[in-house]
């Protein structure tokens, strides 16, 4: 899927299989937004020195890690340009310019381009590149009504890019103060869960920026309500990356290697010829080439997306596990035996369950057993998700409970110290030398999530306690802490 | 369309007319280049210098436009890094790792981003830009012949971009030596042509790189056809950038501001309601806005991108002038006596003609009218170029030819001395004060666009001369030769 770039650490080149998974995206994602009225813009890759200034807040998480340009071709440039490492500061001073009048409003923006972080900390792919693809939606709205219903539009959105697309559960809700986007007003998000460390990681977030960026970029509109005064615009941003497709990979993914949903994979289904060996004569060959032919022509009519693994010098076993390593949902073997049979055999490789189809019914069998595939990986996601988000009232619990790769739904104040205390007292100080290598769980103390729209009952205001046994605050919501990446 | 970018010179922001033209021409093309079998790729944005010494004669033109990255925050970088200009000496290292057997080649990819070329000279929106986007295809062939029939396949996408999409027709042919790509074997390129100005412009180019590239970097196969040798694979490049859009706009736009091919055009019909005035009463005033509600729905249903100018506090004139300057291809007028006639009332952009559409045919008739505009300005583009591409016999008349605004199809003898001989003599040197400054052609000399596959006859081999009357050599085709962009 990707290929370390090996001129320059933290850069990764994306293959087709990746390319393919996220154009799929990209396709499902414009097409709702255009529905939403939401156009396409393209904005400069470069960020002046002069416009990083305006809004310090929010630049300043950026600064450490902004790519500097200071030459071009062997001159220095009179003023150095920074590569944006997200587009406020690019696209605001022409919201600016271009909304003058309520009129102008809702005025609605999205780009797809690459973006550069220039990241200190170990990179990984896809969860933490240099650089990385995304869409970066910006908006603007005369209310903040208006915007809201847009946040959570887009939020539901970015869930269905997981659950219907890349068969990945999340739970959706609000980022704590602590959590939220810089210089922004508040931050709904999307949250997966791994199974194989237990760890949250967050899907896509949808910002409400209020009316912060407004202010600093000036812009606004006679307000319509109140003749003869201005009000400042509302915004929100929103942005999902290639990330997505980390997320995809290590929840469904195994010791065999990729586990890809039909939905999104290049190759769905795989022909692997079987049972042909040095004393088939020419003619079988040939007649069996041809039926394998019929097949493909068949599912590909079909609309399934399938190929034939025809190469010479490779055993079936050797084929099979290349396929499985590259996550193709669907092996179809067909032999002799097959041919004679009229049947074709299958293996899914969600479940590695075996079986015949009539050819007769392959083409509309095949399409059938995809979606299967593609709705029971999303069932065995969501269970694990389910099993291992543990409504926890018990201080004492909660260790033990992340120690045993769960997620933790608990009653929080919401204060912005206690949040960073209870990191502090969940990570773990003590000598783990004695703990066999592969049971070794992080160390890393757990963070918020989100608080789930979807809160659960059993906080009573004003007499349900914070967990967090030092604090003396009564708890406000649910929060979903975990580990997380 | 687009917008400077004030922050720093050369950028502009591309809107949402513009970048709806690129969707259209990216999803046009990547239907055809998938159905060749070409994959989509993601190389990262960054260039080592390492790798660039690999490829000094290819990168050498380059070298001066480079955008360096020094600095990431307030580190500097120890090994500095530029932005890509074109992605040969990203992607082909990569190429040497994965083309190992000649089973793997043909390997085909294309990318869609953006690059930087730092341009010294004075910028143009679209055609001279410091980022530009574009699509690049990278491909690896066992055989000359096999990259050959490619190169001309993805000839004939880049022309139907232009001819079936922006109405624009090219002349296909080859480069000369002269304006090939720097480091490659052949190039083909499609070219048209600026009526206003009379110049030639390079619309597209598919370059085989033959067997150069391949040995920089040493990608190689075990021969096929005579074993235990080794063969360098025949690679070849091609690009579409946005600048086919610059072109456009300069074929089709008027005094009046754009004119919009209907196929790529955001909105393609736009309703402006009429007769309406003070003395209207809310009744009418509401009937009439659901009338033209439902003509709408009627094209919205019959596939037209169609918007309806309720915009208070302008006259239906302003109105016109308005949707004129921004090239929609069909303007809908409806005012009570349409309705009471049953009809609307139109004008096209491109002729300016009007007539009348029974309501009960517009769902009909509207979608042909815009098919007609589209081949109607194909038509009216076609017959300028044809009528202003010269074939001339005699080198007296070549500057009253350019200064007529022509392109000049001239016998020439494909040298590259030559070449830049022809582009000397044909360059004003005499003071041009007294002429008008809006008749003012530029004092650029010609230069080649392209040798025309499609050859007219009267050249002899061994017989015919060189046009240039200094040269001694024969000519050996017939050349497109023009003032250009």
């Amino acid at each position: 899927m990707v290929e370390y770039y090996q001129e320059i650490s933290g850069f990764f080149v994306l293959r087709p299989l990746t390319m393919h998974i996220w154009g799929t995206i990209r396709k499902w994602f414009t097409s709702h937004i255009e529905e939403m009225g939401v156009e396409e813009t393209s904005f400069p890759i470069f960020l002046s020195s002069k416009s990083l200034e305006k809004e310090k807040d929010h630049v300043e998480g950026f600064a450490p890690e902004l790519a500097w340009v200071t030459k071009a071709g062997d001159k220095d440039l009179e003023v150095p340009v920074a590569i944006r490492p997200t587009s406020e500061a690019v696209m605001y001073p022409y919201y600016s310019k271009w909304i003058r009048s309520h009129r102008d409003l809702p005025l609605r923006l999205n780009q797809w381009n690459s973006v550069v972080r220039w990241e200190a900390k170990q990179t990984t792919p896809f969860l933490r590149t240099r650089e990385f693809l995304w869409q970066e939606g910006h908006t603007a709205h005369l209310t903040e009504e208006m915007a809201g219903k847009e946040v959570l539009e887009i939020l539901e959105l970015y869930a269905g890019v997981y659950e219907q697309l890349l068969a990945v559960p999340v739970v959706r809700g609000h980022k704590t103060e602590n959590e939220k986007f810089a210089g922004g007003y508040y931050t709904t998000t999307v949250e997966g869960y791994i199974p194989s460390n237990g760890r949250g990681i967050q899907g896509a977030t949808s910002h409400c920026l209020g009316q912060n960026f407004s202010k600093m970029f000036d812009i606004t509109v006679e307000d319509p309500y109140n003749k003869g005064t201005h009000r400042h615009v509302w915004q929100n941003s929103w942005g999902l990356s290639t990330r997505v497709i980390g997320v995809m990979v290590m929840v469904h993914g195994d010791d065999k290697g990729l586990v890809l949903p039909p939905r999104v994979a290049k190759i769905q289904a795989i022909i692997v010829p079987v049972g042909i060996n040095k004393s088939t004569t020419p003619e079988a060959r040939k007649k069996h080439e041809s039926d394998i032919e019929d097949i493909r022509a068949n599912l590909k009519k079909a609309g399934v997306r399938c190929e034939v693994d025809f190469r010479d010098g490779y055993t079936p076993a050797w084929k099979f596990n290349d396929w499985e390593l590259k996550g193709v949902p669907l092996r179809i073997e067909f032999g002799p035996k097959d041919a004679e049979a009229q049947v074709i055999s299958y293996a899914r490789r969600d479940t590695g369950f075996k079986d015949k189809i009539a050819l007769f019914h392959v083409a509309e069998k095949v399409p059938e057993l995809l979606e299967t595939i593609q709705s029971d990986m999303y069932a065995k996601a969501e269970k694990s998700f389910t099993e291992h988000r543990l409504q926890i009232n018990e201080w004492e619990k909660v260790i033990p409970a992340l120690d045993n790769r769960n997620v933790c739904l608990i009653p929080f104040c919401l204060g912005m110290k206690c949040e960073d205390r209870i990191k502090e007292l969940t990570t773990r100080a003590e000598d783990t030398s004695d703990v066999p290598e592969n049971q070794k769980l992080p160390a890393m103390g757990m963070k918020s999530l989100c608080i789930p729209f979807d809160q659960p009952e059993g906080i009573v205001a004003g007499e349900t306690e914070c967990l967090n046994p030092e604090c003396k605050e009564k708890a406000q919501k649910w929060v979903m802490f975990g580990r997380s990446y």
